[in-house]
């Protein structure tokens, strides 16, 4: 029997996460799934954005110590580690994805001096491979690509220094199986650093269980930090004694207000800042995780399936649409892609229509199914203005 | 005849910039002379931190292009560019000072391959230091230090790629030569790297007209950004054809959105963008800069000179502590530094009395005086806890 609207009205009715929804502003008339780009903004953050403007007239330069912006990107690291299967002191919150992967990809060679091999898929998020790129061409070596649905082993040999993995791909939603890559990776005696962005929030993570090496990711995705929000890096701890970074600043020298000339790099994860955080972007963002407290992962997990088997079974009963994401939810993320000829304009009308998704380059309509706060309604109704518009075209 | 706080009185009467003050918060019952540290925050700061929440929580996804976050870098770039003497599109705000210096040394060296000293002053500011250690070690060169007092000369020869300058010294406020240094460093084939975290929005600072190759700086001292705000770099657009960095970024690549894995850099100063910003920090930065709006840099300075030759004077008539800042204003910033033996433990009473300036190791009190807010009753008022605090000591 098909499903009907009211069905997922009761499926609401029955998730055991449903008042978290409550924790978000989110637009009148509007379907979000577009989490996977940029979540929407906690109900709290006003208020916080308003304690940390106060900190900062009030207190001015004695905030830094009296108020903890000194501490936040561990602090907040913390909070993140939590979420992505890592013991504390083991996460930094600070820069961009992007200088983070540069940074820890850094360091991977740099404990891997006898080797002058780089592997990234030809699948990642292509800023990945520009700065694998560049750290390849840095150290004179090579950039090996690991073809899509190749086995990383394929690409693994005792030239290879480091590996650079997504653990959820962009476009598809693929997760990729950390345990069993890392794994072939250090057989290899390489080390492996994954890009988080896509999975960190909505699936359960174990870089410690994994005995993942390096790892990094952004928060504006799932966990909702807000535009262009301060991104993470995670280094096991048993790289944290040798491991060095290519931009060391005060703020990771050990002992910062000495002001010696001489760089020491600080003990633990702290080595891998660089310079003056922007505090109030993740203060923003330390409000914006008080939306997992009491969020099981694993309860967000199952949710997060939930919601991506009945888009796609909805989308299977009506609209025909090809599937590019996996249909195995083992291997899914919490994001369904589709494929259609016309993506970009079928973006935009179903923007005009309240229906939020993304469009990538050149055919993939993407929807992110973020379980915090997207419902089974909005799946439902999602479908509705899909078969709208594509019945229309 | 002596100065009297009546004199100072009406010394303020007569600032044109007297208006400027109301546009800042400062609290009640402390004098705060550490705006070379900290800016304070600006009245129209709350409001825009609202605007910018509304705007993320109401447009989503669709803010980056619909309100404008996309071009931020290069927008608030093109404001700071006006108070540094550049013409627009040479200037983008992003990362912080330490990832912009990184990034432009490297580019330096990079347009030098055939040379492989770096040179940096002794006195530079540590992180500067460190960061250029780092680059020299990177390309298998040298670092050499540029020794105090001694001109930048004795340290230039066909080896050198680049210099790195630092504008105003954190410690003695001293004004580097900008003119002579660049022309210097020019002359022995070499390029120049400025940093201004300590001159941009209290000296006028000639970026085209000296020919420097490129300059980065912060925005939380003098430009009041707020604590960590986002830094800024610069790039003469003479390089911006061949200059390279070594963090390539999605968002300074040459079309974003086709998500190609090759890199090709963006046209201009775009190519020196890596990351997605923190877009809260930067539109609160954006809000700070409209304090500058009707302030002329050259009204700015002359108050500048004005407050710190009334503050040395006063020293000198009822303190008699060495001064370390030079005492001709030509070669002075907006810092006047002391020298005193326990200067640690008297920064600590200076600051339960009601004066904030600070404390560098090992024993300077620095005191800043910021042209927009700081009025000189302040630094009488400063002389006078001053006066008190070593009475009793």
């Amino acid at each position: 029997m098909a499903i009907t609207r009211d069905d997922c009205a009761s499926l609401d009715d029955n998730d055991p996460l449903r008042s978290i929804r409550d924790r978000f502003v989110l637009p009148d008339g509007i379907v979000y799934l577009d989490g996977n780009s940029l979540g929407p903004m906690a109900r709290n953050v006003p208020t916080r954005a308003d304690t940390i403007l106060s900190e900062w007239s009030s207190r001015l330069i004695r905030g830094w110590m009296e108020e903890g912006w000194w501490e936040l990107p561990l602090r907040v690291g913390a909070r993140i580690a939590r979420l992505i299967g890592a013991a504390p002191e083991q996460v930094i919150v600070s820069d961009t994805t992007t200088t983070n992967l540069y940074k820890t990809l850094s360091a991977a060679v740099g404990l891997r001096s006898d080797r002058s091999v780089v592997v990234i898929e030809e699948s990642a998020f292509p800023t990945d491979i520009y700065v694998a790129q560049s750290v390849a061409r840095r150290i004179g070596g090579e950039l090996r690509m690991l073809l899509r649905g190749k086995p990383v082993e394929s690409v693994l040999d005792d030239t290879v220094a480091a590996v650079v993995m997504n653990h959820v791909d962009f476009r598809t939603a693929e997760i990729a199986d950390m345990a069993a890559a890392t794994s072939a990776i250090h057989d290899a005696g390489a080390l492996a650093i994954w890009d988080l962005s896509h999975s960190a929030g909505v699936l359960p993570v174990a870089l410690d269980v994994c005995e993942v090496d390096f790892a990094v990711g952004c928060t504006y995705k799932y966990l909702n930090g807000g535009p262009g929000a301060p991104a993470y890096l995670y280094v096991n701890a048993r790289h944290l004694g040798e491991a060095t970074q290519p931009i060391p600043g005060w703020m990771g020298h050990a002992d910062p207000f000495l002001m010696e000339n001489e760089y020491r790099p600080s003990e633990g994860i702290r080595r891998f800042l660089t310079g003056s955080q922007p505090i109030i972007s993740m203060r923003i963002l330390d409000a914006a995780l008080d939306a997992y407290d009491g969020a099981d992962i694993a309860a967000v997990r199952a949710k997060g399936i939930a919601l991506t088997d009945l888009f796609i079974e909805l989308v299977d009963d009506r609209l025909g649409l090809e599937v590019l994401s996996p249909r195995d939810s083992d291997r899914r993320g919490s994001q369904v892609s589709l494929r259609h000829p016309n993506a970009a304009a079928v973006y935009e009308t179903l923007v005009d229509r309240g229906l939020q998704g993304d469009f990538r380059n050149p055919d993939i309509l993407r929807f992110g199914f973020a379980p915090l706060y997207v419902s089974f309604t909005d799946a439902w109704d999602a479908v509705e203005i899909l078969a709208a518009v594509l019945g229309e075209r």
